[in-house]
């Protein structure tokens, strides 16, 4: 079972979002255990600050060191796994990535530090935790929404998370590609239809038609993405059709 | 004030973020009305089913076009704005950034489409929606996350949102470049010390310091950001250093 323990001065944040979908589901499921740690029960000043000023003057408040070493410390003392990763969420982090969480689903035990508004004071950055992860160039107003999404991301690659209803899905980025376009009933909606090639019953057209579609997708709207793959000969043949179209 | 509708089988997901933090603050300010929509009530079948087998076949589900039609043409009708933008979350849309935050956080009425597990029919994508908004490239088990996030950064850019101690905060990626290093007391955390430099007072070279360290930051982990900034002359000097120091 992976535990995954989180950091935050805001752990009803949490609520909705573990305690709903898959996420219950996999706790459910005893794949995952999920513990909120509110950092600010170890802060070890009478009125239990989390924070201070910044050394050389400025506005906004940096998060101490003191409550979040002895937290992960107490965490890590109390955890059955020897190495657990002590993942910081923030906007200087690697950028997140689907390999990312494919790596992550294969530990025993991830901690996140979330902060919320202020900085992070250095030293934790350089002595306690073994990775930053940004999940993307945008800034939000704390780490807990982060922490989620990647618990989200890793939780679903867990064995036995996913029903097999969703994890046939061809899922974007676990392919390569982006996905092609899906339909269903009605054939007719208001007018709009569905093409006639996946009402045709012919499966060998019914492919090309997907294939073909998933690789206009991929051309029109993230071309980056055919740096990482190899691509089958007659898919490359479609791909260059498809540019030419495009001219 | 702005008004967010969020379409979702899955309405508590959201209660926690929505109701704490930043974004409940906005909500008691009346900078911003959310309001979540199941739009499985807007299913017009007994069973008020949202999703059917694809067409052409293969596993998965994908949402239909009737139920998610007819929510968002409701909440068009009742709404004040002539124009709301649609935005459906999903891995092949553009990726998001903070200036998509910017340009949403002018708006005055914004519509989240969520989907889970199942792909959305492509009716939906052509002909109801103005864009398609992904968070990054991994896969999540649907598009609530994404929408709380996108939520959380478009809302704190709200006027009057932020305290002016929380705005003040040098974001990453609202300036441009990634934040320096920031240290709170204790000068000496067993052993681990604050730069001399930020206990100088002397405030020039602190802020030397502070843009070096910035430069040297954004050198190391994310050289791509220099490409959509205009240093100043002198911060460029100070990068060719760092660059030299590096070789």
């Amino acid at each position: 079972m992976m535990k995954i323990d989180i950091l935050s001065i805001f752990p009803e944040m949490f609520d909705g979002v573990l305690g709903h979908s898959i996420l219950k589901k996999a706790a459910d499921k005893q794949a995952v255990n999920y513990q909120i740690v509110n950092f600010r029960e170890y802060a070890d000043n009478r009125h239990q600050t989390v924070d201070d000023y910044p050394y050389g003057g400025g506005a906004g408040m940096v998060l101490k060191p003191q409550p979040i070493f002895d937290a992960v410390e107490d965490l890590m003392q109390k955890a059955v796994s020897k190495k657990p990763r002590v993942i910081l969420m923030c906007p200087q982090g690697e950028r997140y990535s689907q390999r990312k969480a494919e790596e992550l689903s294969k530990e025993d035990h991830l901690i996140f530090i979330c902060g919320h508004y202020e900085g992070y004071d250095e030293r934790i950055r350089e002595h306690l935790i073994t990775e930053e992860i940004s999940i993307g160039d945008y800034v939000l107003t704390g780490g807990e929404l982060g922490a989620m999404v990647v618990i989200d991301s890793v939780v679903r690659l867990l064995p036995g998370v996913l029903g097999s209803e969703e994890s046939h899905i061809q899922d974007s980025f676990s392919t390569g590609l982006l996905e092609h376009p899906h339909y269903t009933r009605p054939a007719d909606f208001r007018g709009m239809k569905v093409p006639d090639v996946l009402l045709s019953g012919n499966h060998r057209l019914i492919e090309e038609w997907r294939v073909k579609e998933s690789l206009r997708r991929t051309h029109t709207r993230r071309p980056d993405l055919f740096e990482d793959i190899d691509l089958p000969d007659e898919h490359q043949k479609w791909l260059s059709e498809i540019k030419k179209q495009d001219e």
